[in-house]
């Protein structure tokens, strides 16, 4: 069987969640939360399926969901959507993103990729017959370079992917940014697909900004969103796609043949959930004092680090104190200090190797405070 | 948008069971169970939901639940399949049957449909560039003209879709069946998709049978299947798939990037669930006396059929009744007698209407019988 994905191998959450089983390590390698969600979200998913909610849902969703997710973008950018032809469920922000790409690149399109980048993006553009374009972000801060973004535009330019908070980098993304965007494409069928999963977690009064703002872009743009990132459920597998109705029509098509539905008794679950908006408003507080508890932590070992923006994640740098691969050092650290991070080349295409890993700060305090311990010590 | 599925609309699943709410009719359109799945199943995911089993499943799915399809396909098919390389759980069989698909047709690739099909067939084979090639099923009793198959072959074909028990016609697949599908592909390089979403469901004692028996097919077959379906649980989308390890492999990756997971509490709730055969192996019997009291009632009625040997559908005959086309016959009964069915004509590529309607029987005792005396009245 010829593979239409011969570069993939299994993915670096696997690998890693995999080593820090064997060894018994913490895993802040794969990002997930380490704690629970709340129990009365549990409570409500039981009372639902009591009650029979167990078949197929409506393939774009649940009526109440899109409601609240409708909710929710309103008062996060300002902006409405369309319930009945604009908001779409999906299982999980993967499958947005996929059938979001899926309903945009055709055979020899070219995409634009900022690089580190979340795995993801480039074999749904290769599915597709699409090519990726890469470009570099900062390697400092994972700011925009965005002369180079410029250069890599073409004519055959269909569509940039974006991703705001960053994953892995923790950039947030400025007005400025979109500003350039919106100038760059101009009145061109260039459609932008913003992976926004992180969209609660932003740190230092900084807030959260997306493409479906700006009156220009908003009418290109797929917003890919995650109710697991954000209801500490990642293994329940609910995202969302938000785009315009000519968007919306085309994305529901293909969903309608990817996934059909996405489980019921979430859904219903989640909408009641979700009619307290401080339930997603504190996200980023919550998660503020996380990232200081960890950073202050980090500052004891000898890394290197600009204290990330946005997202649940903190890459730190080693260049100046060893030569040896990331993956090696990603390695070594899971099996001696019991510590797993993610090697970053695994976000790059070609494996670009900036001495760099990422660790992921959604845990118990007292699981961070060890995990700083056995980093201090393994420093 | 440049819309990569022009032919595509709303779903005549979904389109059916709104037009059933809307007049609060019965309905027999959409195919899934009206009555619930064992308390003792939705007791298990409430317990892993409050043990913590919220976060990412692994990518190809939970261990021990792979573990309960292997044994399943052991009883089922007297075959094994390794539990580490060569199962994939899913998003639903939906997932598995696009993933499936995806894996192996590529652009200008011919692909066999026997019809009437399901309807995520072919916008799967077109969103990969691939070329559906259309056989039609016998229009008596849906069994498959061997010969015209044979015609349809090319030296383009990459694969063949094949559906047992068949969706909506009933037909169970023959030894002969598949001793022919064996002589046509020969050691060429053709696959077999084989959607086997009713694999429990056979009546008046027949065994189910699967390419993955024959020895000749078993290293070319991806075999899909539904826990939804045999649970009682469609919306829980659950679903798998089994293939030989370098079949796998390519699924596994393209799985990775469409969905990563699928929801672990019902995962590990199912594989629980399981330890016990008996569950999923009375589904035969369970599914055959609602058939029969469907079928007694139905004589009442002025539809002609030929009882159907598996699944939970049954399609019956109006061309001798009317000449109105099957969806506006669908929809006046739906309104008038409050009684939804699929007209079949959605099952065509080219909504050839044969006046034929489809039943789903996967409902309480007493709803089929209020279906049944709302029939009489309506013929
Ligand atoms: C789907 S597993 C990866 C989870 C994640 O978003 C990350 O670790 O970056
Ligand atoms: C995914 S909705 C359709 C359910 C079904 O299998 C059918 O009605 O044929």
């Amino acid at each position: 069987l010829f593979s239409k994905l011969p570069q993939t191998e299994i993915s670096i959450f696997t690998l890693m969640t995999d080593l820090a089983n064997s060894y018994n390590a913490i895993n802040l390698a794969q990002g997930f939360p380490g704690f629970d969600c709340y129990p009365y979200l549990q409570d409500l998913v039981t009372e639902y399926m009591q009650k029979g909610f167990n078949q197929y849902a409506p393939s774009h969703g649940v009526g109440l969901l899109r409601q609240r997710i409708e909710e929710k973008s309103r008062l996060l950018y300002g902006v409405q959507f369309d319930v009945d032809t604009e908001i779409t469920v999906t299982s999980g922000a993967t499958e947005a993103l996929y059938v979001a790409i899926t309903s945009v690149v055709k055979v020899d399109d070219e995409v634009i990729i900022l690089e580190p980048a979340y795995d993801c993006y480039v074999p749904a553009i290769q599915l597709n017959g699409g090519l990726p374009v890469f470009v570099q972000l900062d390697s400092e801060n994972f700011s925009v370079p965005w002369e180079k973004v410029k250069d890599a535009f073409s004519e055959k330019t269909k569509a940039i992917i974006i991703n705001n908070p960053h994953n892995p980098g923790g950039y947030v993304w400025k007005k400025s940014d979109f500003e350039t965007l919106s100038q760059l494409t101009g009145d061109r069928e260039i459609y932008i697909i913003s992976d926004e999963v992180y969209d609660h977690i932003l740190f230092d009064e900084r807030k959260h900004l997306s493409p479906c703002m700006v009156d220009s872009l908003k009418s290109k743009t797929f917003v890919c969103g995650s109710l697991g990132k954000t209801f500490h459920v990642t293994g329940w597998k609910i995202g969302y796609c938000l785009a315009p109705v000519k968007l919306t029509k085309e994305f529901r098509k293909i969903h309608q043949y990817v996934t059909f539905s996405t489980a019921t008794p979430f859904q219903f679950a989640l909408a009641d959930f979700m009619i307290d908006p401080t339930r997603y408003f504190h996200l980023g507080e919550f998660y503020e004092s996380k990232r200081n508890l960890f950073l202050n932590g980090l500052k004891e070992t000898l890394f290197e680090f600009t204290p990330t923006e946005g997202s649940f994640f903190q890459t730190v740098s080693y260049k100046h104190l060893s030569k040896e691969a990331d993956y090696e050092l990603a390695k070594k650290m899971t099996v001696r200090a019991r510590v797993a991070a993610i090697p970053i080349s695994y976000f790059y295409h070609d494996k670009k190797d900036e001495k760099v890993l990422r660790f992921c700060f959604a845990k118990e305090d007292d699981v961070l405070e060890e995990a700083i311990y056995r980093l201090i010590e393994f420093c």
